[in-house]
């Protein structure tokens, strides 16, 4: 079998975009992360990949595109099978499935309803986010990872948002590790792995693209 | 192997848990329908099985919960193979997600936009409605289902939907059939089938769920 050419639309800061990188760094696999220039202007081949969205990441396959992270990490699952990401087992799937459904619904959107306030952050979008924080701190329990003593689908859906946390914290007034412990060990357990830490941007880094990104809509 | 037991926690019109009685009946499998009372106060099995959510459809397996219509579909196409609802290749079943991730996002929402409308319906929520319904026409192409020639898993996440339709022409003052005739005919070979045709509600049913709804809400 030749080699396949695995290329990502890639923006550095996307947490969507590096859950595509942490998962094929899992496999084992080489790939090229394209740089999508989302200020400036979109690359044809984005907007030819994923004309629904017009979104990073799209991954291609050997020309074949896929978008939307999810589904894109279960497909290197389901086309590249070691090690695997999902349980092996239909019902360990499906919970997996549904907290992954589940912080794809809740947690980039809580931290945006903090980091793009205007003004001071309203109290509410605080305890709406730590809320959401600590009912993955639940589903995690005293397990190393989501799934249990093994990194997988779960983790690698959920890590990348949390290079984030760093200007939620700092526009919001409080800490992830004070109010959550469990979630901010589990980050720093997750950031050892070299699949994750060689990709993850620096938080301080996130924090000045956030202050950018508020200056250039105005907020600041 | 002694027969499953599966329970639907249910709510005649909710087309979440129709995705979940089609599915089953496709499969051919035997399932008890326990109707929720939504509005009267929901059952304790309920609250316990979906505790994040609180929302029907829930399925329970032998007496083990799962959540969210999308991934109890899934579930039960990994459990009971036969036969598949999803795609068997990994590309495949990659776009079968997206397009159903797609109706997940969009399709409920925007019908809403219109059936809870205060007053004269917005002309941009009809435009968005069938600027949705036009996407799907359009990865519907000249096929009978979504996936080709079969009915499988993205045709069970969007049917259920379509008996909301009657309330939305009759709110919103238009109808299916002229702005997406496609859509109008795979609605109509899809309730065919008997496995659709026996859970479907009849739409004039739903329209009149609908008015009782808007009456409660104090929108009419």
């Amino acid at each position: 079998m030749s080699k396949a050419e695995l290329v990502i639309l890639d923006y550095w800061v996307s947490p969507f975009c590096l859950r595509v990188k942490i998962a094929l760094n899992e496999k084992g696999l080489q790939y090229e992360a394209r740089p999508e220039d989302l200020f400036g202007g979109k690359s044809e081949l984005l907007l030819k990949s994923n004309p629904i969205y017009q979104k990073v990441p799209v991954f291609l396959h050997d020309g074949k595109p896929l978008c939307e992270s999810t589904i894109i990490v279960s497909y290197i699952d389901e086309t590249w099978s070691s090690p695997p990401l999902l349980p092996s087992c239909p019902y360990g799937r499906a919970q997996a499935r549904f907290w992954a459904d589940y912080i794809d619904k809740k947690v980039f959107d809580a931290s945006g309803n903090i980091w793009r306030s205007k003004g001071e952050v309203p109290v509410e979008a605080k305890k709406e986010f730590i809320k959401i924080l600590k009912q993955l701190e639940e589903a995690l329990g005293d397990k190393d990872y989501f799934n249990g003593a093994t990194f997988g689908f779960v983790d690698i859906i959920a890590i990348p948002l949390t290079c984030w946390f760093l200007a939620v914290e700092k526009i919001g007034g409080f800490t992830v590790a004070e109010e959550c412990p469990k979630i901010s060990s589990w980050t720093k357990r997750c950031l050892q792995r070299e699949s994750v830490a060689k990709v993850v941007p620096d938080p301080e880094k996130v924090y000045e693209f956030v202050l950018m990104f508020r200056k250039m809509q105005g907020i600041d």
